[in-house]
């Protein structure tokens, strides 16, 4: 049974905090969600920003996906007509409108200053109105549960008002969060049977339970889930659509897009993560990375042993992958899974796997951590295996921080002298910390010599301080992401000295992006 | 009625990407964890690290919460007597026993290679071995759910034979986090009418439902929930505490943790995630610093007329707060709480609390936290007010490292000046870093004025990368908590330059040093 799924990143979205878009963003988001088969997206509200205005009025032409434009049911004391809001829905060029109103009758009076007779009338004139401008309508319930659970029979009746007005769809909103999934169940079952419209649900995740609530709605008849991608929205976020579709496809049966295009809901999903400029956190289900990943050497021969020992689906059934991290609970299976999977040339090698396994445990030992570096952890077994060859040393740095304290600005500027082939480079840069003016100088020596450098830059930069009871004596351990624009590696360094930990790993991430680049043109 | 609790993250917790802790963040941790009141502390595997184990042989008195050490069933032929990790749990110091088997016979076949006869043994027996040996045992059904799916009779024997050798509790474990709540509830329903022992759940969140299978086992007769604090854990995480308490003491009436303690739920959690080294999404039900933000206008509007217009519940009932996004008005009542219990010649200045907002807003902008540097948040209110006098002026440092890149050892120094009542003094150190050579000068130049500060020493130092992907270009929060042996005290420092960050925390610990010690002899 189909299921339909209306996307909100560009409006309920929109309202979580940190979260702004430009036309540009919002036109990229679009074009996302349809190529991932979402069926409308919800993509602001014209009378409230000439942004969203400006972009209903393009002809945007989509491959699936049919726009809506959001807006509340008509004001109190006007007609449909007189509403501007009301007006710039029905002017749109977009084929659905999405209204909401209220539907209890103390939220009529405290809120909106209106009588629930008023109310009722105000959704079934506004749907009418909108109807009759040629839109589909959804008529958006704010504060179903709440509502119902106070006086039932209003909350149906605004509902019938939406549906003999000509709504095509009704929408349960869990506008606070606040419903346990089973009352969600028995409230949409009750709709469902009152009414001939399809339902659908809208839920918010304050109590952390609104992919739960989603489910309970769809298993108890609605017809249609509300939500985000990647879960954005205001508070705690919207249902995260990125779990409810592929919970709904592969774990319940039902159809929500189209079965090839769920292998590519991770890449989607973090494609929409970078627009909105948030980062996922690596625990996200389905979409994460560390959504298969796995660290105990018990979990990891067991997943060798028994493929989904330790998986609830296939990772790539959602364009996500299994990821073994090196720890110091790992052992020699995992070390070789890896091996395999990073390197061909060094697949099979249980003599390497063997060495590994014991300088991993003694490198641990010392503060490094492999599990988020696997760069490094190639870097490692090349150099063990000796099939790395040289591309530069550094051999020498300084590092110079000389200022009156909080002073205008930082002052922090390094020197670097580096050989390559024999040649050496001396160069100098000054940065915003002692770190940055080494990468710079760095980087400026070598772009002598691998003008291909120039493309990569970093993307991440963490440090953890570890026996922080040293206080300043304590060993850093730091991890940089890097980028060429067309793939991601990490690197790790350790040290009590920042500086030192840093090199470490920015010497790493250049020697990594060399060594590939030469793989990929022999 | 009551629901224990057992918090995991320092065992399943510690197998979540990226985590690891040392033996003092272990404490730490058991410290929060016992104040906030959770049943049952899971704190490690004595077999499996000897962290653990050095851990579980201390005394560690606490106020309410027990600690359990967790492994597995004995090994495969063998005595229980003769499995070294057996024996490691029966010798640790601690009341509880965790131990986790198999319940399918397809999981007994393919990982353990034992007959479905045998592993009722290993269960049994090492039930039996451990009781004898005093423990309160808690046996971890993993994979319950599938394995009942799969063969209900089995699996129900598999926790038969842990109670008949004396359980105390059977946690039934959705190991991969793949169960659905309402199928969750049946099974849980089954095992519940099946055994007199007392049934608890451990949910994973790989379908982003673990709170809701959380619940929903204690809906359907399940006692105990097993989560962590801040959801860490393998791939997804655990079920998240943080939701599941509140979830079952606000909405649904059960008892987790004293009524009274629920509001330390959001400082407790957040400090355990400090801790841990992660970064808490805003967004987290309950306890992120986005669960109770406004931003719509209209919702703004809202809850200024209604109270919970657009809340599921109080944030305080949580010890969180309500933040309406680019509004003044929040925070002054907690700043003023907040001046009162740190000096009473600040206490009830509403002038001073309005001022502090606003700079505390702006600093916050800016990267700085206060919730874990209290000594920086008095100084910045002493400064407000005029009342700190200067106790010496940092006047210019030099920083140096100067070194052939992986010598033989770091070479770190560094030069300051400072200028106490006119008169200046000049000092140099060498370091392990950068900033700890700075340390090193500047505590050797002040000695001359203030001898008392031989007695101070930095007990902790953490660095937060803000902002990462800006690289080495990213703005960094340093933490420094000092002591002088009797009291302690935290303070903070934010800068795009490491060097710069530190030294701010630095000069902010040693002035309140002198402060407080000046304020005691007057």
């Amino acid at each position: 049974m189909k299921i339909t799924t209306l996307d909100t990143t560009l409006r309920d979205g929109a309202q979580g905090c940190g979260i702004s878009f430009s036309a540009q963003d919002k036109l990229r988001i679009i074009r996302l969600l349809d190529e991932l088969g979402i069926d409308i997206i919800e993509a602001g509200n014209p009378a409230a920003s000439p942004k969203d205005a400006e972009l209903f009025s393009r002809s945007i032409s989509l491959k699936h996906a049919r726009l809506a434009a959001f807006g509340a049911t008509r004001r109190k004391g006007i007609s449909p007509q007189e509403d501007p809001s009301l007006r710039a829905l029905a002017d749109s060029g977009v084929d659905i409108a999405v209204i909401f109103g209220k539907c209890s009758p103390r939220d009529c009076e405290l809120v909106l200053g209106v009588s629930p007779q008023e109310n009722l009338d105000m959704i079934s004139q506004s749907t009418e109105y909108l109807v009759r401008s040629g839109k589909q309508v959804i008529f958006d319930a704010e504060h179903y549960f709440r509502s119902f659970r106070s006086d039932p029979e209003y909350a149906l009746a605004c509902l019938r008002a939406a549906q003999e007005a000509g709504a095509s769809e009704v929408c349960l909103c869990d506008t606070c969060g606040d419903c346990l999934p089973d009352a969600a169940a028995r409230s949409v079952a009750k709709a469902v049977s009152a009414l001939s419209t399809p339902v659908s649900i809208h839920a918010h995740d304050d109590s952390g339970l609104a992919t739960a609530v989603s489910l309970a709605a769809v298993s108890a008849g609605a017809r249609g889930v509300q939500g985000t991608l990647t879960g954005i929205g205001e508070r705690c976020g919207n249902a995260n659509l990125s779990s409810v579709i592929p919970n709904l496809m592969l774990k319940m049966g039902y159809e929500c897009i189209p079965r090839s295009h769920l292998e590519k809901l991770t890449g989607i999903t973090r494609a929409v993560a970078e627009i909105c400029n948030i980062t996922l956190p690596g625990s996200m289900p389905f979409v994460g990375s560390n959504a298969f990943a796995h660290k105990a050497g018990m979990h990891v021969d067991a997943i060798l042993k028994q493929e989904g020992a330790y998986e609830h689906i296939h990772p790539e059934a959602v364009g996500n992958q299994r990821r073994i991290l090196l720890s110091e609970y790992s052992g020699r299976s995992s070390v070789l899974k890896k091996l395999e999977d990073m390197n061909p040339e060094l697949a099979g090698d249980k003599e390497l796997a063997r060495t590994l396994v014991s300088t991993v445990k003694q490198m641990e030992h010392d503060g490094y951590r492999f599990e988020g570096a696997d760069a490094s952890f190639e870097l490692l077994a090349l150099r063990t295996k000796g099939m790395l060859r040289s591309y530069f040393t550094l051999d020498l740095y300084k590092v110079m921080e000389d200022q009156p304290f909080l002073g205008a600005s930082t002052n922090a500027s390094a020197m670097v002298k580096i050989t390559v082939n024999g040649q050496s480079e001396i160069s100098a840069a000054e940065g915003k910390g002692p770190v940055d003016a080494l990468d710079k100088a760095m980087r400026k020596a070598l772009l002598v010599f691998y003008p291909s450098i120039a493309a990569m830059h970093l993307t991440d930069f963490k440090v953890r301080v570890l026996d922080s009871s040293l206080a300043t004596g304590s060993r850093v351990r730091v991890m940089v992401e890097s980028t060429d624009g067309v793939s991601f590696w990490s690197t790790t360094g350790v040290s009590t000295d920042i500086i030192e930990a840093s090199t470490i790993a920015l010497v790493d991430s250049i020697i990594y992006k060399l060594y590939r680049e030469e793989k990929c043109r022999t």
